[in-house]
């Protein structure tokens, strides 16, 4: 047995009873798309997923990319495994009939995806480029450079890249320096880009990098960058692959985890310049960037998702096998009955219950705003988008963290060797903080654009929306515990929304004190409120029949999630209403 | 200049405002030591600190021990790094003068140890073990064996090990199998030890092993394990190393992190028979294993404060070096300067002095066991031992997680890539939640032997501790707030000792179910304790002149604490009154 099985049953259920899909869909015109269709399309991915992806995760990570004479030498097998995903049709689900695309609900792509994160983040990593440099063509690119592109990059032929970042530009684009200059009908694009996720490789005969650079007349600043495509490979007349372009991987980063992904520094320019193409127009690449990074940094909160379920398999299975107590009689027992091994377990499920719960809803806002019946109804879903997204991004990778550590300490002792593969997940898991903007910088997004910028009116609407799921727990008998525990972190979350809006005009340093632990306090909230409808929805069905040992267990870890994770708002209210003083008063030569 | 600086005014803060070390001394007839000696000798273990270990740490990461012809053949320079060890006597610092030893006390040889382990935790953990060593032979080994063993174990020209965990018995010592055979006036020991700190390596003449086995006639369980010592080399006529023992290091463990440190299986008797020696009486091995066990225990925290620091150091460093934003004018800061920068430092900061505080002043208590002018004061000083010995190992290695994880993040995308160093602190880190007893073992020693044993007595005398410190606050004028945040999680400390001790006896799960809360419940209000009398004292000083830019930043530190640290005992009280009952509500199937 592979030591990945997707866990259909929790999807299925997000999908059904929150997402409630079908309706959807229903109402969308997408009348292909039923409850049947989606399970079909998971139990198919999820074979691929266990029998393919999953094995190779511990031999991306010991037998990590190498750079070598023809450039980056993926993992031995990857090939392969890319081949099958792509003869199978996955890159393409969720794409636009136009380029050849399925046309499948993004939320059924995020379902699909997770798994895919789940079995072996490193390789999905690819894909999941690919997929932001789709949306960034189709939102941006001219007509010709969509035919150009788009139809072998949505097939997966060819995959995508993101290069955003240089050495003394990471978080701050501002300071970008790759140059662009224009010559004939493309660019010549020159300059160095790090931390470029599967920059190169060999598994397909091309590779299209989307760059951002400035142009000779730019202005200085966010506001005089712009976005080119720049392929490995220039096309032929035929839009075949044929000479090479000036784009090399020029070097590899030793990382501590994700081996399996080359993380490359790319060099552009280095002899005649890389030919490149602009994307949109001149000076407004950010914006173009920003559209794949918002498509990215849900993914990447859906990889937090995945690590932590691939964690969890792990050492619930380990929890199973390891006979560690011994009975007075002399006879030994599994670590899972010792309580604490439960509550660890239980903790890393309720988690990982609550952040799928987020992940699938706010992936299923982005459809229903695409399908949206009039403008002001898509305002409203592309404005619950804008804030969920610095959330899933945020909150599931941090949550990732602490789930995948709770992993490797249910192994004890084994959790510290490698070869357990408990500290792979933990190890892979710690970039999620970090790119696609950190915790830090998703926060600042939260409380600025998505909070201060519309005086809390985003954040006004969703904390209605959980009250009125407070008020249903409160009117159902069985829930009073967890009406009163939800009701009192939506009361936190009112109150933090109420002293950051109150306070950020007077004290500029507010707002980032505060963010992170503001960010925080909303993914908890989220899930708590995600999870307490999952149980006013389980025990409904219970009560017309259904999965009797499903719907039990989501009832426990519901309540698990309201006693244990979702006090941890009062704390970080109390850490919110200290502000600002503390954390300014130093000076930088005192820390 | 060296990337690690032992921050000696920290120390001498803790060692003077909290210890109270010179009257201490004085009172305890210790008259030759006072702070001006404790002040030279941190400072010469400063500088072999940072010049000689410290630049070895990351060698030893790189270049790990490996299994040779000889046997486990350490990290390059180790050797001679340990010889300037042993040459300037720290072995000894602590150590009865009958053995050669310096006669220290207890909580100036741990303040010492911190630097090791800051510099060079995979290096000082072979002095640590030896430690151990010493302990168990001064407290429990005879006349005959103190003689042969301790005066070069206590010079550190040889080094000692504790071998208790066999493949089948971690946590379980009960299911211990290695065999001893009396042998004449020794015994002959089989079987196999696992994860054996330092089990081999080339550094000193002489390996000392203990090592638990049973005797023929052993009952079983716990109650059938007997110590042993069982030498590299047996000695000669003259007590010098002779012949090889049947002792060897077979295998070594492909670890996370502290690569330095060889981790090593052992094989006894695999030919003739290993002799050894038994160390106190038959069918008592655990009782002298947990002497060695208790003095390492506290030490393990200690390395939880001490690669804090560490990472502390490596990411203030960066914080201040990083330009990432850029100004108006187009000029570039670092990020130092960002708000939440600032509080991801603070938080560091605020936990290592709350880490460093608790550490120091429970190693005290050590001293003031022993010193003690009657056998009251004496089990009162031993009852405050034993209490802060769980808390101190589980709580300042749980914390250690998350300010190493800090250091990463601080680094954002460096702080992935290996040569950075900052995920080498993340990775060394990660075993000190889980060697010398999990926090899961820990918090049931906690919750069990230090609470329910006693009724709660030890918890009620340290709770009545804090109220004084919190009336103090009250009475103090700029601490109101800091005095309602202690009292707070004063009440919760209360509030969850009396649902253990009202709670435990009708629910037996109840204690395994809210160990590790209570656990991490205590930590952080010790911690709150000490920063407040911290804050007390710096307020006091600053008052009478003393180092002003310390004294502000101590306050401001401990007001960081009690704003976002010390409210976490909030969310832990929470779950605590949960009790168990979700965590025993799923079968093991519905996991």
């Amino acid at each position: 047995m592979s030591d990945y099985v997707h866990p259909y049953r929790d999807t299925e259920f997000v999908l059904g009873e929150l997402v409630e899909l079908e309706r959807f869909c229903a109402e969308a015109g997408l009348s292909d798309v039923n409850g049947e269709l989606v399970s079909a399309i998971l139990a198919e991915a999820g074979r691929l997923g266990s029998e393919v992806l999953a094995p190779l995760n511990a031999v991306g990570d010991t037998q990590g990319a190498r750079l070598g004479e023809r450039g980056v030498e993926e993992t031995p097998g990857f090939s392969g495994a890319y081949g099958q995903f792509v003869e199978s049709g996955w890159p393409s689900l969720t794409a636009a009939e136009a380029w050849g695309g399925q046309n499948l609900p993004n939320v059924v792509g995020t379902a699909v995806n997770e798994i895919w994160h789940s079995a072996n983040m490193a390789f999905a990593l690819c894909p999941m480029l690919t997929q932001g440099a789709i949306e960034a063509l189709a939102h941006h690119g001219s007509a010709e450079l969509q035919a150009a592109w788009l139809p072998k990059l949505v097939s997966g032929e060819w995959t995508g890249t993101m290069n955003l970042t240089e050495p003394d530009a990471g978080s701050d684009l501002a300071a970008i320096k790759a140059r662009a200059v224009p010559n004939g009908d493309h660019y010549l694009i020159s300059g160095q880009k790090i931390f470029i996720t599967w920059g190169d490789h060999q598994m397909t005969d091309n590779v299209v990098h989307l760059v951002l650079a400035r142009l000779p007349d730019a202005p200085a600043g966010v506001k005089g960058i712009s976005l080119f495509v720049v392929p490995k490979f220039l096309l032929d007349a035929q839009g075949r692959p044929g000479a090479r372009n000036d784009a090399q991987c020029v070097s590899l980063e030793h990382k501590l985890g994700i081996h399996g992904s080359p993380t490359c520094v790319m060099s552009f320019g280095e002899k005649e310049g890389a030919v490149g193409y602009l994307v949109g127009e001149p000076h407004k690449g950010l914006a173009c960037m920003f559209t794949m990074m918002n498509h990215a940094r849900q993914s990447v909160g859906l990889q937090g998702l995945s690590i932590s379920e691939r964690a969890y398999q792990q050492a619930r299975q380990y929890a199973r096998e390891r006979l560690q107590g011994t009975r007075k009689d002399g006879s030994r027992f599994p670590i899972i009955e010792f309580p604490d091994v439960r509550r660890m377990l239980l903790q890393m499920k309720a988690s990982i219950e609550a952040m799928r719960a987020l992940a699938l809803v706010a992936a299923a806002e982005v459809d229903r705003t695409a399908h949206a019946p009039d403008p002001a109804a898509a305002a409203r879903h592309q404005g619950r988008v804008d804030l969920l997204t610095p959330i899933v991004k945020g909150w599931l990778t941090e949550l990732a963290q602490e789930v995948t550590s709770l992993g490797v300490q249910i192994h004890g002792g084994m959790g510290f060797i490698e070869e357990t593969g408990a500290a792979r997940h933990y190890r892979d898991a710690r970039i999620l903080t970090i790119y696609e903007g950190t915790t830090g910088i998703q926060a600042l997004d939260l409380v600025g654009r998505k909070t201060l910028l519309n005086r809390g009116e985003l954040l006004g609407g969703l904390l209605d929306e959980i009250g009125e799921t407070v008020a249903r727990l409160e009117s159902a008998g069985p829930f009073a515990a967890q009406a009163r525990a939800l009701g009192e972190a939506l009361a936190a979350g009112r109150e933090a929304r109420r002293l950051l809006l109150e306070g950020a005009e007077a004290d500029a340093a507010l707002a980032g004190s505060v963010s992170v632990n503001f960010l925080m306090l909303f993914g908890y909230l989220c899930g708590g409120w995600l999870m307490a409808r999952s149980a006013l929805r389980a025990q409904a069905l219970l009560e017309t029949g259904g999965d009797r040992a499903f719907l039990e267990a989501k009832l426990v870890t519901a309540r698990f999630y309201c006693e244990q994770l979702l006090p941890r708002t009062q704390a970080l209210l109390a850490a919110i209403r200290a502000g600002s003083g503390s954390i300014m008063a130093l000076s930088d030569e005192q820390f």
